[in-house]
């Protein structure tokens, strides 16, 4: 069990990680991230328990919680503090009445990260998705269809900021992931690693839908507007999926739960 | 072409509908609505000309637009106003620096929508959707697979809030609507119009992806966390998309678009 704390003046030291909340978001945290809400929290503790650094809880959610406390050790304390001392702690109004703190994992190299899946694997490749509500929808949809990891290029957003987390349903506390290093090149790494890189482009020949993937498929996702670079598409197997008549796009999250969806679960 | 006017007062009553957005956001606009953006100003004079009113544009971005004025009748003003009147009518900064007042369609009876459509039709039932963000991507995914009708029940939000109108990058716009009264019986309505019901379920034993589905057919789609009601979902027939383990759940708008794709593309 962990150790219990109440809570009662903001400006408690033990509750440090927690303060300004916003404020610290736009700066970032040395390391740490913020995690909020009970359906998180599960998600944190359930996958990635070796994270978890501290909870911060209203107690009204207490009796909730019993069993997520119960599978803490020791060494993670759980403050409470009644929702005036929270909000004053977080800086705003804190209704889910439910953070954490949370250690970000060490950056793991893409490269082992690819060699080392399965022979048949599914990975996703976002090259600059820069909105945390995209990149949080990405990982809720990897997680969902069992994607193997997800390769952030040099441009993306970070997908353990608190909202990306919470939009993300707490998968991206636990999908494998690493980023490229700026000038990294995408096309050669998936080469080197077996991966057909596969890009959506609504001028392709090939659709979607009578896709039939390689063994190791890589799907390359870019930001709505400027879309994958023409070099990373001129490398990359292409598929279109036809849209009806004056609409041209999908929003990219969405994009990627089709795409998986079809992955897992097409027998073309 | 239409009428051009400067603006430089922000009291000037022409502008009127385009003042206090976001305050009458909450309030409603008695038969009006707003739309913003280039996207969405395109789409809407695309699809739905008939309904603008009105006009209010940053001239900084008047050369880009002068096709889209050259397309509007007479009797539609174009205000003028430079961005800092624009921010004191509009009552924030509004960067995208395009505004248009339109007209909110004549409500339609839902039977009447549905036994209208072709004898092939594809249409969403949108149950208890609050979210301006889920129902906006719910329709923007329904206008990129041509979905032929959206019926919301009597508590989904409005799909021509300004928000869901961007989000649906114009679609709220113009995908055929109609808005079930309290205790309106979907089920019966549905079946009186030769719609098969399909209802997505965790609990389900036949798969999404190989499903055959029947010419006409309606996808009920319910908000995350209370889902859609027993009697609805007995009255269905469930689908279900399998996930990998640990997660049992996607975005609605998501789940919208796997659905719309399998229904357009399949070949089982």
């Amino acid at each position: 069990m962990p150790q219990f704390r109440v809570v009662t003046d903001p400006d408690d030291p033990a509750v440090a990680p927690f303060r300004a909340i916003k404020e610290r978001d736009l700066v970032g945290r040395e390391g740490l991230f913020i995690a909020e809400g009970e359906t998180v929290l599960r998600a944190f503790v359930r996958d990635a328990l070796e994270r978890v650094v501290s909870l911060l809880i209203d107690p009204k959610r207490r009796d909730k919680l019993e069993d997520v406390f119960a599978s803490l050790p020791e060494d993670v304390p759980v403050h409470f503090a009644d929702q005036a001392v929270l909000d004053s702690i977080a800086g705003f109004h804190l209704h889910r009445g439910v953070l954490a703190v949370g250690r970000k994992p060490q950056p793991v190299a893409a490269n082992a990260l690819l060699a080392g899946l399965p022979a048949r694997a599914v990975v996703l490749v976002l090259c600059g998705i820069a909105n945390h509500d995209n990149i949080g929808g990405i990982y809720r949809n990897a997680a969902a269809f069992g994607a193997d990891a997800v390769i952030l290029d040099a441009d993306c957003c970070d997908p353990l900021y608190r909202k990306a987390i919470r939009v993300s349903v707490g998968a991206a506390l636990s999908v494998p992931t690493a980023r490229l290093g700026r000038g990294e090149d995408i096309a050669d790494l998936l080469a080197n690693t077996g991966f057909e890189a596969l890009a959506l482009s609504p001028s392709a020949s090939e659709v979607l839908a009578r896709l039939k993937p390689a063994p190791r498929t890589a799907v390359l996702l870019g930001a709505e507007g400027p879309g994958l670079s023409p070099d990373v598409m001129a490398r990359a197997r292409t598929v279109g999926v036809p849209m009806a008549k004056g609409f041209d796009s999908l929003n990219v999250a969405t994009t990627s739960g089709i795409v998986l969806h079809h992955l897992r679960f097409a027998e073309v």
